[in-house]
């Protein structure tokens, strides 16, 4: 008799983990330094406001906070959220065009999952975010990748595929310091993104994790500001805690309750204890302000640290000042990146090279690192066995 | 332009709610007494516990509770989960058999995505859970109805269809008081399938949400200590609370790694607060034993009472009494029990009809009851006003 994983379909038997996830799976045996994470600090999660809302909110409100929720999550958490979309896309949302998720990644899949026939072309910067890659890539698309620079998505690559006749069904874009690259989309791209949506047909998810953590950075209104062929992303994941687990997206009408059809199958409801903690916090507007400049004034400092830090120890690196997020986007010139991972980690340092944000997988002279996990201390520590690593490359 | 939700694919366009679900979605205007849930009362949550663990571990342990989390699920959980596991089944299960879900709706999402192709032929109870129906269904699959009599999944029925040929890619079970029937599956039925499992070669999902809420019914081995080739589910829905969101699964080693591979796609992790609120809990054997008394002893004066409220304004209904779980199942002998739900509905109360839990949505005599939500002079309500709906029919 075959073993039962031989039941399992071609496609999930062939989806071996990436040699770049086995790499960086080998730093957590103890002696790296790893800057490759995305996880937020523990230090700057709000942990007295928490445990107190945790307690208070399941003593006083159980019947909501410890029972099922409804698919499309908590109608004062929907209603919170519609509020805020409202203002920020400066046109009503209502809270039928809201989704609580569990995380963003449910987002991301359940958009995947609704949208996405197996060959549809999927526009994504390159680098893209991992976990998009990931959920659409679970739909077996065809891939657009739109180059990156400082403003962000370059909206004038996108149009020219259009014009020679590339119909992507959807466009994938990191508005605010994208994951890697840290860039900002410009003012003038949202609105000429908005523009292409509307003009070619096309959906426009937009994500936004790391809107809070702004280092100096003038807030743009979203692309769903002009278009309304728009899915936008939100998520507690860096404002809050990761351990909440609750994202959401802001969709029309229709497609909003088509995903919540396809969620109530998917996992029924996100947590309701999450949403009624998430709803407890963002609820106090003054608190979220605070939080905001909380986040930005710890998370600032480290990134001039291990910036100058990386500089010190490797004078030949071109890294930009972070402009807000959680990762330095830092380029070796001359360097395979791919290449130097095994010699870093080696050398007691890890990072994510470029290749794990390209959906052709090649090589470049590029990595992400985050500042967000490490003590100061181990920053420049992590920085000099970079320094060493690239010297001896 | 055609609006954006044209976009979503045929089948997300096509996946309508269905016409019980509307039925049942006016309940909610209240008014209607509603027996069609499916939901623990809250009067049966452990709201002080929940309320003081959780501060005590948000305050105690924040870089594990408020961060991210393993995707197959936090390490001491898992822990315990394989320990529990290994006594329930009779041989070592490892915390690398366990993946952690966001309910174990996502469980059943995971299997349908990792094993279901297309067309593939799934074995499942009925009248059969109608969550597994959805995730299963949401990969067009084939099905293969079986049987369901008072010892459960027929057996027998099942060995018939693969000696005819019938080849199912996965047999899906709910041993404990099955949803909807209340049906337990019998000790030689457990051992029957598994060698069945053994001798054809296809896979089980055994689930198993109502297993601590027994009205003197005796614990039986699961059909996972009678075969390999079984996917054991559980959940914390019914033990603790619905509201924490986590399931988890209990897999042989190379198939819990492919389908936490796939969870990394889908949502990364579940709640790291909800696992280690678990943990806590379900960490105490003493209070474990005890709650599932108190659990048993919540439900069993509620089920003997909406059945006798039933049997007293009914009395052609047939209504075995419960063994255990959150449901009645009644058979009105000669009534379409799916027409009859909108003219219950029309005099205050609700139920689900027995098409709702069948892959052919035929319609059929029966229907299920809970005894979970209303509070027992509600069910007296609710039992007359069914009395009153069937004597006019």
């Amino acid at each position: 008799m075959r073993p039962v994983s031989d039941l399992l379909t071609e496609r999930t038997r062939s989806s071996r983990s990436s040699v770049i996830r086995e790499i960086l799976a080998l730093t957590e045996a103890g002696g790296v330094l790893s800057l490759a994470g995305g996880m937020p600090s523990p230090d700057s999660f709000p942990v007295g406001e928490l445990a107190e809302a945790a307690a208070r909110t399941i003593s006083g409100r159980p019947a909501q906070t410890l029972q099922y929720a409804r698919t499309d999550g908590a109608t004062p958490l929907r209603e919170l959220l519609a509020a805020e979309a409202s203002v920020r896309r400066r046109r009503d949302a209502s809270p039928d065009q809201i989704v609580v998720t569990t995380g963003s990644q449910q987002a991301l899949d359940l958009i995947a999952r609704a949208f996405l026939d197996p060959g549809d072309l999927v526009a994504i910067e390159s680098p893209g975010y991992l976990g998009a890659i990931q959920a659409f890539g679970a739909q077996d698309p065809s891939w657009l990748p739109i180059p990156v620079d400082a403003d962000g998505l370059d909206t004038d690559a996108l149009e020219a595929e259009l014009a020679a006749g590339k119909r992507p069904k959807l466009v994938y874009t990191a508005t605010d310091f994208q994951n890697p690259s840290g860039a900002v989309l410009s003012p003038a791209r949202r609105r000429h993104l908005g523009e292409l949506a509307d003009r070619y047909g096309f959906l426009v998810v937009e994500d936004d994790p790391y809107g809070w953590i702004r280092f100096g950075e003038p807030i743009h209104d979203p692309i769903a500001a002009t278009t309304e062929r728009c899915i936008s992303l939100g998520t507690t994941s860096k404002t809050l805690a990761p351990g909440l687990r609750i994202g959401w997206l802001v969709a029309p009408v229709e497609v909003a309750a088509a995903l919540s059809r396809l969620k109530q199958a998917v996992d029924l409801n996100s947590s309701a204890l999450a949403q009624y903690l998430t709803l407890e916090l963002l609820g106090r507007p003054e608190w979220s302000h605070a939080r905001a400049v909380e986040l930005s004034e710890f998370y600032r400092p480290r990134a001039e640290r291990l910036r100058s830090a990386m500089l010190a120890a490797a004078p030949d690196l071109e890294i930009p000042p972070a402009r807000g997020g959680l990762f330095l986007w830092a380029t070796a010139p001359g360097v395979d990146t791919t290449a130097l991972l095994p010699r870093a980690v080696a050398n007691g340092v890890a990072f994510v090279p470029e290749s794990a944000f390209r959906t052709d997988d090649v090589s470049g002279e590029c990595f992400r690192v985050s500042f967000a996990t490490l003590t100061p201390d181990e920053l420049e520590e992590a920085a000099a066995r970079l320094g060493t690593t690239l010297a001896a490359s």
